[in-house]
């Protein structure tokens, strides 16, 4: 192995270009392998890993290109050497000019016409200072650096909101705003369904699976793969239903993520509830996002389903109203105060494991054994083997629910109180009597209570569906069929707030201009599309000078 | 507070009985509360919780009744405690004797019909004994006894394999045979559906759900709670499914469990894929449990979408086929040999998890990182931040995933090799090409060896879908349309044996006799629907003496 190697001092190329360089060298007679990055600890370290270091790269610094070449013997490695630096100082777009060049962001701001869209692709520690220039010129910006901190994330969507535009990732690989793409995207027929993801290649998934079966997609909003975080809180999650439930072309909406924060997904719960377009969640990774059902989306569990499902909707489904009327859970929030402390007492372990999913993300903290701490949420399944050891399952003798519900509400220990009643052969002969009176006893309190009630039962069952019924609605209680609307019921009249996000505002027209920060990788792929684009060809700043940066920005 | 009691010994009520007796004692003029328990160190505890402990209790044992009351002033407890005596020595199915009543189960099998089903509700420690006793005999046995150990559970089902026979539970609290309701169930309409239950009250809320949609119920099978952990394997899951699908009433079968074990959901897979009868899956806790929709199953979010999917799928929709051709999948193992090695080299990160779900329960563990011992299964996300600092995506530079291509193939590491293709605008012009190079170059090995890939676009991508899947067709590679397709060829191609579960055999015939051991509120139930019981009025084995229980067995 022969490896020889040069450092080139100051000089920024960004690592598509490095890329082409090195695969124009690789090519050449002579040459083993080959190496060609900008000098950062990790990517001198890779060098040292496929056996491509030399010892000057040691002294090189993130602004400087190190080249390295394993060639064959016979050929030597300056003659190669020679090419890289030659191919380094050609204009980095000479393939093509379709577009402008500007040696900084604040030139191509000056450039652009309003509305614009940013793309950035600098490393990740410097993509929040370009990003931000855009913002306050009033772009929109998609992220697509990855390596951003989460809490820069956070600051840039603050920042977004405050100049009323938005911000797409960081770490966001695809989007197609007013038929524009950015960032990685296929070409599909424009159509009624927009996707909205926190997932790149989820979005591009569905988007082909989309147009395969003849449906056609209208916008892409990436989001990046933390917005939905609860230290995010779906900021752009929301600001893209918003704009898309606005949108007149737009007939369904799609939502792709793996996972979801659990108070996101209550946030998210809340806001189904009122859109008017219908939706469909794909969180594939998330045990509980089945509970957007009850808010009317229709939830998709694979990339693969999502498509399929959207068209269903498109073509044949009715929209799908909540299971709660949002009028009477108004009612109850302010008959009961805020912040009501919610308990279930089932006797039914699977009903009480059902509620637990549903009410966390719309409450927060639900504990499932007695220990709640006064005060705080819970949900007990009195048929656990705990309850059960000596004495008659609750479905057989209902008294030890009765008397917890006595204790909760009569004892001012909870606010809303919400059980099951299950009937059928086997089960006690009359239960909802016994239910009914401990709630009745507990009406002596000085303030207002709920107590909702799911019976699991049949006309034709012993006990009689709607005698019990009758019973437990003659004290007051709110009866539900499922006991899923039931939860849905205690969780949305105890709702918290949620996270409080950074309202942005996503505009969906098409873009008179795309301001392309980082690789002219990107901005061909733009241009291609035949849009007009501002391409600044970034440099880092000498010595990380932000001062020095600024003062470029402001003159070029 | 004046608290008085008495231990009556060596005489046994089951926990219903005693409620009963409860019952009627606070209904007495001066009894403020009261106590009537088996002198269990549990239920002595609960007693002290309720301040109705007192001093001869603590020489209780478990099989001595322990009665305390709390009575107001001027009500002698001597008085009630002597109520108390006279109500023990009642027999114990005073109401009603509409069912034969034998001392010991071996007294109740030497009087039943073949085929009868047994019902055991005794304290967990005893409930194995009954079942064996009832399984020797060719019966199959619903326990609805909980706290049972595992291993015994285990033990049972592989008993019940040798009779032929089958166990519902431990811990099963809901099962409908032939027409005839075990435990707690309701009284639905007779009909095509047929429901597999992990989860005793998600079985009655999916039963009482069609009944209200206006479908009927055809058998519910209890699988008690622990069925489907691995450790069990859903060994009761898969003779209930062998059955139903032999069953020519049950159109539809609905399965409702919170969670399965990851490997008993790949063994679920593998004999959906074979079933006749539509499926219906509600496993609403389990995030992976969506995988079933790939061999054929409709899969349901919650118990209330499960019955209306059944609805659908019973009135207007086809029979799925598994997404995957079950004789290309036996040529593909033919031809790799035993235990090949899967390794996934994904671009897109959401396909890369989509994928390793899919594995995971065909395959066993599957690594995420590079880290993957030689010889072990792997997926790794070529777009994670780790690999793309200071480098372009792998969408826009595949040589990375073409060297781990040459790398996993060329040098054995790998037998079956699953990969994506992402197109569209900003992706590499041509990637197709550089990856069916790598598996080109890969053939020179003496193994035969599989490659996968899925290709992500459009017709109208620049990159062209037909003109990709041409190249890697072209190269071998076996090309699948979606990444869950390709994820699953690999998985049953390479999918190991399973855990090894007990062959039980359910028997769906409506039962001629229920042979109740335990509680006579059982009894009733089931006697309550005119079927024949042989009620056994169980008590413990005198000091637990199982020899002495056993001759009691066979002489009584």
């Amino acid at each position: 192995m022969t490896v020889a190697g040069a450092v080139v001092r100051g000089t920024y190329q960004d690592s598509v270009r490095l890329m082409r360089i090195g695969e124009e060298l690789r090519t050449r007679a002579g040459v083993r392998s080959v190496g060609v990055v900008m000098g950062t600890p990790a990517n001198l370290e890779s060098l040292r890993d496929v056996g491509l270091y030399f010892e000057e790269a040691s002294s090189a610094t993130a602004e400087d290109i190190v080249i390295a070449v394993d060639t064959a013997e016979g050929t030597p490695p300056e003659t190669i050497l020679a090419v890289v630096r030659r191919l380094l100082v050609e204009p980095s777009h000479s393939e093509t000019s379709r577009f402008a060049t500007f040696p900084t962001t604040g030139a191509a701001i000056r450039n652009a016409p309003q509305g614009a869209v940013g793309l950035v692709s600098v490393p990740g520690e410097h993509a929040p200072r370009e990003t931000n220039l855009l913002l306050d010129a009033g772009h929109q910006v998609m992220v697509f650096s990855d390596n951003v901190d989460i809490d820069v994330e956070l600051e840039l969507k603050t920042n977004a909101a405050l100049t009323s535009a938005a911000v797409f990732g960081p770490d966001c690989g695809t989007a197609l705003i007013g038929g524009i793409g950015l960032g990685f995207v296929n070409q599909t027929h424009s159509g009624p369904v927009s996707i909205v993801a926190a997932s790149g290649t989820g979005a591009q998934a569905v988007a082909v699976a989309l147009d395969r079966i003849g449906v056609g997609v209208g916008h892409i909003v990436g989001l990046g793969g933390r917005d939905l975080c609860d230290e995010i809180g779906g900021a752009t999650l929301l600001a893209a239903l918003q704009a898309l439930d606005h949108d007149p072309a737009t007939e369904v909406i799609v939502v792709v993520a793996k996972q979801i924060g659990l108070l996101t997904l209550g946030t998210m719960m809340r806001v189904v509830a009122e859109l008017s377009t219908p939706i469909v969640t794909c969180l594939f990774g998330q045990p509980d996002a089945w509970v957007t059902s009850l808010v009317g989306a229709h939830p998709a569990n694979s990339l693969c389903s999502a498509a399929t499902i959207a068209k269903t909707v498109l073509e044949s489904l009715p929209h799908q109203r909540p299971n709660v009327d949002l009028a009477v859970v108004d009612s109850y929030r302010q008959s009961l105060g805020p912040d009501p402390v919610v308990r279930g007492l089932f006797a039914g372990g699977t009903l009480a494991y059902e509620a637990t999913q549903i009410l966390r993300p719309l409450i927060g903290d639900v504990a499932t054994d007695e220990s709640a701490a006064s005060g705080s949420h819970g949900v007990v399944d009195l048929g656990d083997d705990r309850y059960t050891r000596g004495q008659p399952h609750p479905m057989i003798n209902p008294s030890l629910q009765a008397d917890l519900i006595r204790d909760q509400l009569g004892n001012g220990k909870a606010d809303i109180v919400l059980f099951d009643v299950v009937l059928g052969h086997g089960t006690h002969a009359c239960p909802a009597e016994i239910l009914a009176q401990a709630v009745m006893e507990s009406r002596d309190r000085p303030q207002q209570f709920l107590a909702i009630a799911s019976v699991v039962g049949t006309v034709n069952d012993p006990q009689d569906l709607m005698y019990q019924q009758e019973i437990l609605a003659n004290a007051g209680v709110a009866v539900q069929d499922e006991t899923s609307s039931a939860a849905l019921l205690a969780g949305f009249v105890a709702a918290s707030e949620g996270p409080q996000v950074p309202i942005q505002v996503v505009d969906l027209s098409a873009p008179p201009a795309v301001i392309n920060v980082g690789a002219s990788w990107f901005a061909e792929a733009v241009s291609a599309q035949g849009v007009n684009v501002l391409h600044v060809d970034w440099h880092p700043p000498a010595q990380g000078d932000a001062e020095l940066a600024d003062i470029l920005d402001s003159l070029t």
